[in-house]
């Protein structure tokens, strides 16, 4: 399957009346550190506070009428139950979630604040499976994968298309990579709408592995991810990973410190409010910065639904 | 002394282009929550983070070049003492801002980033005044008051001038109150610039001299402030308190857990930083929400300046 220039147009126009056009902003600050020129597409702002936002849209929006009666499904503990949950009331239909026992109170009050049906079931994969082919089965809702969906991928790329709309000479754009569905999308974006844009991903070094799928030239499973930045404990995809090994210029990998150290310098100088993901691609954008020295750099900041009872500073 | 349309008009064109036009920002929730129309003008994204850099610059920039050789003077511990301390290294003079001995670091390093000269007193009036008085005769600066000068009131008003630019039927603008600084100027701006905009403020229960001055109809000097909202423990000087006693429609009281509650749903719901002088404002739209019902209300959200070692919650 390859996702050519209309499909993602066709996306684009689907979703941009559901979906906000996210600001792009700048600080002179960050400008001097990094010497560079550098924009950040504020996805925090987005709806529900996340990219996801994009992609869960695209799928729902396509449901057949028939389909509509029947909802959706997936499994998610993060920004992606949120998002379908979101979508589906939007578009009048039900979303069921299937979360693990142990995700936190704050989570499935705010999947339930957007109407999502939570299914909870034991904190592994095994269970996690089971439980959502028998929802599947008993109600014929249809199973959505968070990334790993050519659909989810396309809506993804329009947070890129529109920073590429904004700022058409950008060299670079970087993204954190989780399970691949931003990454894929941007690159995309890029390849079809700014050719001569270089896109490149941070990721968490206690999760790497993407950078390791990469290196060996093959999917490298994610087993026991150790990072701040819940958003990228997931795996590369069999749909994700060939978009990346193809279009994507390199993965950097970051420390949890460097993580930390980004979040805490957008909050502090920004004044915006961003998760430990989006942080990842900041960190990453920092950790080179002389590679993007005089660039113009566009900076996918990915969402901003953080726990402020539970911050790392 | 009266300060006409055109004073307002000068000093923004004077101050505009050193200062961010601040982005005017919405939250569909928030709007639902009040069942209005808010419209929140981010001076927590202003040069240094906060209102407070636009009065700063328009005394700062009426220097006459001899001044400027001695350079400007001030007591604060907040965010006049940055954004006094940033105005002055833009214009090529030095700032002198005196701080009690017991501020905290983070302040003084703000300060000192910004290239202003701290000079330590011990923590009360008395040294403050006999400090400042002390540098003053030294070193030939230029005394500036934080919010008690005419000068500083109508740079403090030019948010809201930029806000009724971008919305001209506002029925309400809500700021916080501390010295009167920017609740004069907004006060003065809306009566210029859009006659039937009504002007609130907030204040907290724990410094409620605004409301009490109001209420006696002379000043009522703050005495043992107790609030989590530094920047408003400041009393009402004779400048600001005439104004504000002729504007303002009403000013509303807040108990401390209203503003942090109302913090947190900004920082939560519009994924910005606010600090919690800011969120007085809030709170005070929140606790007379019916009020506002069906009306178009502007918020000056003042600042963004937080220790993110020490928030409350």
């Amino acid at each position: 399957m390859r996702i050519n220039k209309k499909d993602l147009l066709d996306t684009h126009t689907r979703i941009k009346p559901h979906i906000h056009n996210t600001p792009v902003l700048s600080s002179s600050l960050i400008n001097e550190i990094v010497d560079a020129q550098l924009f950040f597409k504020c996805e925090n702002f987005q709806k529900m506070g996340a990219f996801k936002m994009r992609g869960a849209l695209n799928t729902v929006l396509q449901l057949s009428d028939e389909q509509k009666k029947f909802g959706v499904a997936t499994h998610s503990s993060g920004n992606f139950a949120q998002a379908l949950a979101l979508s589906a009331k939007l578009q009048g239909t039900k979303a069921y979630i299937v979360m693990p026992k142990n995700a936190s109170d704050i989570k499935k009050k705010a999947v339930k604040a957007y109407g999502g049906q939570i299914i909870e079931c034991e904190a592994n994969l095994d269970a996690r499976e089971t439980s959502l082919n028998k929802i599947v089965d008993e109600t014929g809702a249809k199973f959505l994968h968070p990334y790993n969906d050519y659909q989810v991928i396309q809506g993804q790329g329009t947070a890129a298309m529109e920073l590429i709309e904004e700022h058409a000479d950008l060299d670079y754009i970087i993204t954190p990579v989780g399970g691949g569905g931003l990454l894929a999308g941007t690159a995309l974006a890029a390849y079809h709408f700014s050719p001569k844009t270089k896109v490149v991903a941070g990721e968490p070094l206690g999760a790497d592995d993407a950078w390791q799928s990469l290196e060996k030239g093959e999917l490298v499973p994610q087993t026991n991810p150790q990072t701040i930045a819940e958003g990228l404990r997931t795996s590369l995809g069999d749909k994700t990973f060939p978009i990346i090994r193809e279009y994507v210029e390199k993965i950097v990998r970051v420390e949890e410190d460097e993580i930390v150290k980004a979040m805490r310098l957008i909050w502090e100088r920004m004044k915006i409010i961003i998760e430990p993901s989006s942080a990842v691609a900041v960190a990453a954008l920092l950790k080179e910065k002389k590679k993007y020295k005089g660039k113009k750099v566009g900076i996918i900041l990915s969402g901003g639904n953080v726990d402020l009872d539970n911050l790392p500073f």
